[in-house]
């Protein structure tokens, strides 16, 4: 496998040129007031990005496993009572999280493809007269499926419920890339990662609390240090951290933000959108389907694609590897072998994403699957050239 | 502050060149082979680096400080007793994990300056017949105070006991730059960071496990997902990781222990003794002290050093990096405004060390201390000079 | 135009990761031992990679510009008399060179698309019975039409009329790439720059000077002092060089070759074949045709397409850096407006190669050109699937 | 020899981490309008560091060496008068690059630590009626010696005679480092290289042509092509070059500009001067002496330091390398083996400075001079503790 190829996988992204050079810096005195003039820009950042105004946002030298664990430990008590759909390997986990540390999960089995169920959580919601549903979970994206969710739902089934529960999103592999609005949505924990939308190397989990989930700190016995969000907090104050920092990534996080707010967010979404749009076109040319059940749930960073029952998908996985040094990503869990996904987010190009897709084409051929070469490419190929925004800047 | 000068805090430290290219890679699928071919000699090289023929070693994209919370909630249970002695920040903080993680920690406080009291520890253990004590907690180096603890005497302390507990050591400021014997001392773990010995930037939490401290795994109730070391193991045994990894950092690490292998540890550990040895000589020659409190405990990675009475050692950190863009540690806890502390561990030479003898020696003249300009840095010239090892190989 | 994509272009190439970081280096005292060691490397590698015994490599701070000038100044005098065909802008601007120098140029026009006329060079060699000739001069490989002339036919012309000529080749866009054989072929001065074959950036003149032509020397009365490989052996031999030497560049030139040759040349050659054939495919499949006029002269290195009359050939450059962020190379001199250029050197995969295809047809049809989107793609795929090479290294 | 020490030669410097960075850039088509944005402000940038309104600068993939033979053959006709005085390696080296090119020069042979004699230029200009001198040469600052020229007093011997030569002005080691004004001293060419006051890596020759000097290119018939300096602008008005640039050498360039230009050029020279007092104060607490003769000729960007009778001095710099892993400069020409040079232009702080002394201290007492450790360096450090300039940001 060559470096000089793109990767398709969902996360880590390829890293624009500048992020890597502001990752790479040489050692700062993270006790110096210099780290307070990359910290306290970055945190700000993130909150722009998350579109709160009141979210305290912290940041831990760990990846978007240890922001959810961030999320559940600062705020539950073992025997509270979650409800979370699984609806894909990521929320699977998540769930599995929350039984590690005692909570007393309300499982909502869910299709995989299909979104998050915001109706049956409403059902659940509103029967739980005694409000014993602390939190309600949801991933906004399910990296393993290609589904986003509709997290504004999932907040309409708690107000229709009149549900004091709190709202924890997942959005790894959403935030900076498709839209998300923590104050609007009422989220009231947001968790994502360094390595997707933010398009640096993985080793930080950035978390945003509302005020809400601040005040739960108050009454959680979960037992944290590392994950502890009152440390983290007293360590900002004084321009530092309950430990040491990864500094060079907060450097290159309050970058990715620069670059993120300069482009626009609305720009980025969109830019994300037209690039997936593109590989959807070129999996509908090529016959075939995404896991994603429907256009509304469809994923702008990454699309699981179904093979032909018989098939197993892992191996166009492997074969691109092998043979054309690129990667892409496998199915997870319950897709595993049925689905390859092509990852399309952070920062490609239609050219870059053109590759990916003639190298998906040559390994289904190689494998026999009945797929013309080029026919996909020249889909996508065709709504990238008629369907331009205005080109981003060199990054 | 500039990045032109070294830095000389107790790490993170300079880095080498190599290590800086070494982890600043471009994105690789950590699904794909090619990790494994990172990741399984990272892990080779830090047991060797270790000393030790059976541990597990397990990596986490975290901190030292995340190693701690590895060590506790992969092998005990809330109410579990911990033995532990405060003797300076970094015991106080591992303790007050315990704590947080509801274990019952009998504290031995010892002197700030002092090493860990083996014989009081000998002396609990003996009369703990009940086997009470599941785990002793031993600080290697105290990198607040520049102090390094006999770990082979808390050895001989449990076995002289004929007592079963775990031996844990916190080896952060140790490892990879002072004499470490995990399999001789019988360490059943040893916790360190990416940020000191192996001179990378902080974001890696490098444990290993003795076979005692995996059988514990079975046992434990500690909740924990994020440091699960199981799920870790199995990650590894499969090329991947249960999350994503902090790739750029674990190819540093392994670059970094084939560096510190193919020096030799016994010339690393020569080499740190000797620039050690000659900021003592420094420190002598300006007539003060340092915070160990004799020459058996006096640490090889940094030195924290007693200002006179009355006068705020702090003030020397902040004009270094104010006037002269040099960082210098500065005292914690209960030793805050009393020391300042040079770290001298990782890549560090005779050239770079003078340059922060001499800015020391400007800052203490500066603030009106009564040393002599060059008298310091006349004492290291004279010992580096009189006391050279082999060169080492460009880095 | 954005770093994420791929240039096109025939030179500077992409670069492999692991040449940037050969070539990003801390200051080194280029009067110390340790610059030998870059240097006398690199020397023996550009020599293997010319494949000769016997020449003396020389490489001068500067482009294959200053290459040609290197060979000229140091072998001729006012006056004297040179034989050079034009067939395309590099071969006209060595001539116009000659001509600025004060040399007396016998110039066989030939097509620009066609190769070295070795057959007019042949005739007009067997005339010139006193052998006012002193240099033939040969373009190897024409950047500007694409086209590679036959070496080996130009040494049988001047052998066949036993000719004492000297024999200087313009290797900047083959050699490294392309199969090039100093010795077997009888050249004098080969000409080459770093931004081609060697994939580094440009600033490089590297030239090997046969022991004819350094017998040359003698007598040249060329005014020259930059570009004196006299003053530039006599450094070598001390380590050294006559001023500063760019110490970056020729440790990424060492790294290069050690890649080249690790490699192995004929594999690097194939693999130059096969990329090359793949865009032929393309062009074929477009219903375009190269500039080069017969397949013995077509490029492995740079393809220069026709396109159809009445269209501006450079209008699909500019609109690829300007929709698309990908640069190709516009045509030169005679063909300008006429072609336009791929250039498919250096560190170039499959994936990277189709991406370029992809957008020269959005171009294409962008511009109201008569192509079918996907079908050069579709060529290009199908010859890359069946004709795979074992993979190389990642770089 | 170690990276992690800083070079004490008199270039190439230290680089700072911003300029490394720009240097390092992936490949960016020389053709596309991206280049004209990194060329014109550079060009613009070198116009402003030489104070000039008027001149013409000219960028080439070369170094000082090339910007002498720049000056040279674009200006002046074999047989040409030149007048230059000889105090130095460079300027011997520069009067030798004239004869080879056919120049008939008339040397003034100045001692070597004396600065150039105006007094003789202005009575050799004066007796030369028929103005038969067309250029005289001047080295601003000897690097051989240590020793900065007062090029305004040479264009006073011009003004007094009335004579209409040229001022060609060797600005390699002064330029960007020492007070430098093209237009005020009427220099007609200003030649300069990338590795000293612009910190960046040897490549680049740097010249800037009054429109005098400009006007000469239509007489002068010495031959040249690569140095064409009307090829070069007729590029640029194109924003290209008559060949490939050094395109990361360039955006270098203009981000070296940039820093310099931000700090203030004045801001710069005091900086430059501060440094190198604190080196003088070093030297005399040695006892020992410098070559340059007067105060009023002591470079600011390197001290050649005479060693006592019958002592090799160019020992000091080879135990440096070897023992210490320090870079300094020996002694060139007449004074080799009287000499040893410390280098103190670029990005060098106080710390950086200090670690050289102290080297240069451990050296000479390892090998038998006798001189006090600590002496030059507490000497220094009283200097810089007592005479501090603004902190520069960091770079």
């Amino acid at each position: 496998m060559s470096f000089q190829n793109p990767v398709f996988i969902p996360g880590p992204t390829n890293m624009p040129e500048s992020l890597r050079k502001a990752v790479d810096m040489p050692t700062l005195d993270h006790r110096s007031p210099l780290f307070g003039q990359i910290l306290h820009p970055a945190l700000e950042g993130v909150k722009k990005v998350l579109k709160s105004e009141t979210a305290k946002v912290f940041i831990f030298p760990s990846t978007g496993t240890g922001g959810w664990e961030t999320a559940l430990t600062n705020t539950l008590s073992a025997g509270d009572k979650v409800l979370a759909a699984r609806n894909g390997m990521f929320s699977h986990r998540w769930i599995d999280m929350c039984q590690r540390h005692g909570l007393d999960v309300q499982i909502v089995e869910t299709p995989w493809g299909a979104g998050l169920p915001a109706d049956k959580y409403a059902d659940i919601l509103k029967v739980d007269a005694d409000h014993e549903i602390k939190v309600v979970l949801a991933t906004h994206n399910e990296t393993a499926t290609g589904v986003r969710s509709d997290i504004a739902a999932v907040r309409k089934a708690l107000d229709a419920a009149n549900h004091p529960a709190m709202l924890f999103v997942d959005g790894v592999s959403s935030i900076a890339s498709m839209d998300f609005r923590m104050d609007e949505w009422g989220v009231d924990i947001a968790v994502t990662g360094s390595q997707k939308g933010f398009m640096l190397p993985a080793g930080l989990a950035i978390v945003g609390f509302s005020p809400k989930a601040m005040a739960a700190l108050e009454t959680a016995t979960l037992p944290r240090t590392f994950f502890d969000v009152r440390d983290m907090g007293n360590g900002y104050a004084n321009n530092a951290y309950p430990y040491t920092p990864a500094v060079g990534l907060l450097n290159g996080l309050n970058e990715a933000c620069k670059m993120l707010l300069d482009e626009g967010l609305e720009n980025v979404f969109a830019r994300h959108h037209r690039i997936a749009e593109g590989v959807r076109q070129a999996v509908s040319a090529w016959g075939l389907e995404l896991c994603a059940v429907s256009k509304d749930v469809q994923s702008d960073t990454v699309s699981a694609i179904r093979t032909p029952e018989g098939f197993n998908a892992t191996d166009i996985v492997t074969h691109a590897a092998n043979k054309y040094g690129v990667a892409f990503g496998v199915g997870l869990g319950e897709v595993a072998g049925k689905v390859f996904r092509i990852g399309h987010l952070g920062s490609l190009t239609d050219v870059m994403t053109l590759s990916g897709l003639a190298t998906a084409e040559m390994c289904m051929v190689d494998l026999g699957l009945d797929i013309k070469l080029g026919s996909g490419v020249a889909a996508a190929q065709e709504y990238y050239r008629a369907n331009q925004l205005a080109m981003s800047k060199a990054a």
